[in-house]
């Protein structure tokens, strides 16, 4: 299946073209969370979601059911906060709501209704103060970031500055592939899982072993004396969430994105052990923006192996990009000799 | 089904011990539009929810999903101004929050996480200006009206203040049973169709088909004169929505919250035609606070079908209290000789 794939030219959500991403994030003082935004094109992208975490936090997710009138999504808002943070998502459809970008109900041409799903995770209190949550003021500078082409950050930003997973910094993480037939599809993740991203027997993070050629080349399982020496965190308790978007320049339907957002879970569970547990909040949106045509069976089936395995490597690259703070060391500080430097 | 049955004392949803409701609204200036909030007690009640509607706008209502690990809700949040308007629930979830009602994730007393699942109708520019929609503050003043146990108010308050029914004024109804064991059943509803209330032919409001013995004795078919005069609007174009809660003191688990949220939009079809149409968001929670005992399937039949009822005759009444605005008439004012005053 992967033979001659290749990342696109950034690795990274906005290989699918029209996408933006925005990050807003606050740190110190009490905080240590923030929000992530895709912002679609303006006219929208088909959207899907599948939720398949036991404690999710959402918005808007109900009308991306197939069945339902919606078809176009303009932006996605993942959050840290927990339920509080989904008032990120009111900043965001402010924002875009007052550019008149949104679904037209009205006669006149700024009235529009801007759908903005959204799903938070759990990061609470991991910055010192439990009500330091993302608020409207935060989405909407997301944004604003998105807006304004924000030059691409990844690891300990956005809905991923609070983020933890398996004892390591999680962060966020993106990753891209170009079909053989020139579609892309793209996957960007916050990883905060009760669950370990890494194989306790190896130290080797799970989802470089679904990289594409080279893409992990400076990556390796670490010395037997880091892992040795690594104490694993004692199963977590609190609660947590990995959110995701997976992304493709394909036509697809709002059923078939809903399959993508689906298979979106596969490639988290190839990277994340366990996942989907009931203190995880796990979702997993899809967006098409259509540029390139209606894929067929064997095309799709195509998209969604290869999109899945994005998400993987999302989540390698989010864990390779975080930083460690006092209480949680980054991947990369618990195993140095598992990262060449050059 | 109904021999022996009869309202509750205030034939409304806080018939059902332990819920409060409160309302917030602002007309005038552009504004025609509210919040309604539906107040479990502290520790919450057990919730459940139905999407129904083709074209809904919600928050936090997967974690509803029998699978997933919350079961208790704090708060429903029931709002105009479309997907704006799930601003509203930001206040309650932060006023409660405040206040130390939420479920519990940390250590420290005060770590809650308020569940509050909302939902929103459709009433932009009801009030002259698109943008005037229920904000954080809005929420909040809707939930501590709910909180100081405001007096009861229906008709054209809260979310029902730019509710527009088959062209009359729609409002915010309740009405309650009490079972012959003795269990109450309840149902709010916030009546905004593109459907009718009313029985074309013949001007009668459909839910008072529904009433229990006496309840709507004052009401009656119109004069034929009245009702060769009424034109009724022609098919709707807008968005619309009714949204509702129907609620127990028995004790159920998610899953029949579940059903009973279900057999609502029975309810609903019955007193309004048609409903859950695709501009149509049509949403219904169930709470159950499990005073009582948990009935057998025999008694559970009997809620569910009392139920359903109690969301008919909540419409009627709703359309019944509801004043008109200059481009809405009220009910009343269409068909005057329907109503007896007394």
């Amino acid at each position: 299946m992967s033979h001659g794939l290749r990342p696109g030219p950034t690795n990274s959500l906005v290989d699918v073209s029209g996408l933006r991403i925005g990050h807003a994030q606050r740190v110190g003082d009490g905080w240590r969370t923030g929000v992530t935004v895709v912002l679609a094109p303006p006219d929208g992208a088909v959207g899907g979601v599948d939720v398949r975490g036991g404690a999710p936090g959402t918005r808007e997710t109900d009308l991306l059911d197939p069945r339902d009138l919606v078809e176009r999504v303009h932006a996605v808002v993942l959050s840290g906060g927990s339920a509080y943070g989904l008032a990120a998502a009111t900043g965001v459809a402010e924002l875009l709501g007052d550019a008149g970008i949104g679904f037209p109900v009205g006669s006149a041409p700024g009235e529009v209704v801007p759908i903005v799903p959204a799903a938070v995770l759990f990061d609470l209190g991991r910055g010192g103060r439990f009500r330091a949550t993302p608020d409207a003021a935060m989405g909407a500078a997301a944004g604003q970031a998105a807006l304004a082409g924000e030059s691409l950050r990844w690891g300990t930003v956005g809905a991923g500055t609070g983020a933890v997973a398996g004892g390591f910094a999680g962060g966020v993480g993106s990753a891209s592939a170009v079909l053989s037939d020139g579609t892309t599809v793209a996957a960007l993740v916050a990883v905060n899982a009760a669950g370990s991203p890494v194989d306790p027997a190896t130290g080797e993070l799970l989802g470089t072993r679904l990289g594409l050629p080279g893409e992990f080349s400076h990556v390796g399982t670490p010395a037997a004396a880091e892992v040795a020496a690594w104490r694993p965190p004692a199963t977590v308790r609190s609660f947590n969430t990995c959110l995701g978007v997976v992304a493709t320049d394909a036509a697809l339907t709002k059923a078939w994105c809903c399959r993508l957002a689906s298979i979106a879970h596969d490639g988290l569970a190839r990277a994340v052990r366990p996942a989907h547990l009931m203190v995880d909040g796990d979702t997993m949106f899809a967006l098409a923006t259509g540029e390139r045509p209606t894929p067929d069976i064997a095309a799709f089936n195509e998209l969604l192996a290869v999109g899945a395995d994005c998400v993987s490597r999302a989540v390698a690259h989010a864990l390779l990009a975080a930083e460690g703070w006092p209480e949680t060391p980054s991947y990369r500080q618990v195993f140095p000799s598992a990262v060449r430097s050059f």
